[in-house]
């Protein structure tokens, strides 16, 4: 193949500064180290952690950098050692890594792995600790361990999912972060329970999300909760069965749940990163058995408080991180349900653009309109 | 029976006002009502939840009021419709009741039983919104739907456990609330693993029967954490084989246990009451699976705060009320596990004093040498 073991000039928009916007650019993608995957990735969508760190809101992120980590490609070469993937394997690169080797991974109990992570959370790559991406010999960092918003990508091998050949990349692209964060909240982090009655914090992808995977797990009632009553209609279609608007009360939010439910839900998922909102999210659960699982990512230095009085009355506090899903294993499996059309992944994509257009893009996240942006990177 | 329907004037010990010395009096207890059970109390035990609402902290706590919920003795007399236990039954009047006919005991998910908390919580009995207790006509509040500092008690029916009569009453009355508590928490709540790390805040008896609890569930290491570092010798004896003093070190105590355990541990117990400590009992757990329950109760108002982060990165926060144990039905299993030698209760008590001498065994509580003061209710 004629790029492999070559440094790869393509587009790629990259982050300069917080805040401005991102300049596409044409940088040097260094081959695949020992243990790495170059990847042509063919489309990319946008999340809000994308939009958290790019806001300079966000600590630890680094700039110059790549963002983007909700993506599909093809694997252009791998570096040594690797025997996952191959060039030509359609994947989905994976912010959370799965090794199979590493105390969590072995646990059986998370899929938080750790292997890469001291290289991912700081915008390098483990080998040599440095980044694969350059522009004009200055380097670049990456984001997530994916970095996305670029033609083609460096990511760890235990970064990669190989997905059925045959699945539409400019759909399954989201299968990399937001349906299945949802999805496997429900069905991993809080096991809802057929019969069940469930209320949802935000109604954007996440959310929805969330109420397919109550919806097939059998739920009852399912309670959508948004400032914005607009999105009531949408998130019907995902199995959302009742609606509830804070601003058309004077009472907290929780406790109108609470008067709506006979005592409060059975499962609360907090699917929008708003600390208030995550207590209301817990607080709205039943005495005695509610659960209550933080999905949304809360801005750094945050804070969740509640009364204890409400954890020692039998409400449980969790939080899930890409839906308690094992990425490498478990992404190829959601691709399959998609293709058996068991779950939901059109519908979420409102929008398509192109990589030259990412920051009208980014417009349009803030927008109630907009639930995912698929941007085709060819162009 | 010469007492049955009629009025008993005995001793009790009245809390007539916040932080003032309990008075040894003559009370009047009316007999039971329907759905009611008059219970002649032979031996009860003081905890910290009687301290706390004699201290006023509690603002729910109501005055003048007979304190006490951790006793045992044998039933007077019964109200109309009692079935479940008669006149001369061992009996442990329990603070949470379990009626197997509400919304909570029939989801088989809680403890919580709600049938006769709007009474209990306000001091007085269902069946006619009154107290059973009175002096010279003027009543006196029930406490926690038990009141044992009194010769005499009336509680419902529903909160009453039938144990074996052959077990001794000065010993099991410590099954009504702190080792069930501590034991529950590990068995029924937190449901801890063989080779399970465990780390106890706080070891007085809720925190040694947790400690006890992690033992015979199996697990490996059982770090004790406690302020006054002579406390390990006797928590040896219940399972703790570590020991940490947050004094003997700068670092924040969860940094302290985390370093110790190589991330942090499987399983965590606040057994205190401190909002700060519930925080680092919270923060000390092992990303990905870590597990802390609550099982002290904070002072009201108090609230527990943390980064969501904890609990997106797979901490779970949970509390416990009585282990999670179903009152009627279990604590009866609780006196077989100690007649069969299966769980440690004579090891908790320190003390033994006279219902006369109540003032004496509250100051004992608070002092660092004291598990459990029982009182000989006859005297």
């Amino acid at each position: 193949m004629a790029t492999q073991g070559q440094v790869i000039t393509c587009k790629a928009a990259v982050a300069y500064e917080p805040n401005k916007p991102l300049v596409i650019e044409d940088v040097q993608v260094a081959p695949p180290q020992a243990g790495e995957v170059r990847i042509k990735i063919l489309y990319t969508a946008l999340c809000h952690t994308d939009a958290y760190t790019w806001s300079g809101k966000d600590p630890e992120g680094l700039f110059p950098c790549i963002l983007g980590h909700e993506a599909a490609g093809i694997v252009e070469s791998v570096g040594e050692g690797v025997t996952g993937v191959q060039a030509g394997d359609h994947v989905i690169p994976c912010y959370q890594a799965e090794c199979r080797e590493c105390k969590f991974c072995k646990s059986g109990k998370t899929n938080l792995c750790g292997k890469v992570r001291s290289a991912t959370g700081v915008g390098i790559m483990m080998n040599d600790r440095k980044s694969r991406f350059s522009v004009n010999g200055k380097p670049i960092y990456h984001f997530m361990g994916t970095s996305t918003f670029s033609q083609y990508t460096v990511v760890h091998d235990v970064s990669v999912a190989k997905i059925d050949p045959t699945a539409p990349l400019d759909k399954v692209c989201l299968l990399g972060c937001g349906v299945p964060t949802g999805l496997g909240a429900v069905w991993n982090t809080a096991k809802v329970e057929p019969g069940s009655n469930v209320a949802i914090f935000g109604l954007g992808t996440v959310g929805l999300a969330v109420a397919e995977g109550a919806k097939t797990a059998g739920a009852s009632r399912i309670i959508g909760i948004d400032i914005d009553s607009k999105k009531y209609e949408t998130a019907k279609k995902f199995g959302v069965n009742e609606f509830v608007n804070p601003k058309d009360h004077d009472k907290p939010i929780q406790e109108v749940i609470v008067d709506l439910t006979d005592g409060g839900v059975d499962y609360s998922f907090e699917c929008i990163g708003n600390v208030s909102v995550m207590r209301a999210a817990l607080e709205c659960c039943h005495k005695g058995w509610g659960t209550s699982v933080i999905v949304g990512v809360a801005a750094s230095g945050q804070e969740i408080s509640t009364r204890p009085f409400q954890l020692v009355t039998g409400r449980v506090w969790k939080g899930t991180a890409f839906g308690g899903f094992k990425s490498r294993t478990q992404v190829p499996w959601l691709v399959e349900k998609y293709m058996n059309k068991e779950i939901k992944v059109d519908e979420y994509i409102t929008h398509n653009l192109t990589l030259g257009e990412i920051n009208k893009a980014f417009d349009l996240l803030h927008e109630g309109t907009c639930l995912r942006c698929v941007l085709d990177t060819s162009k």
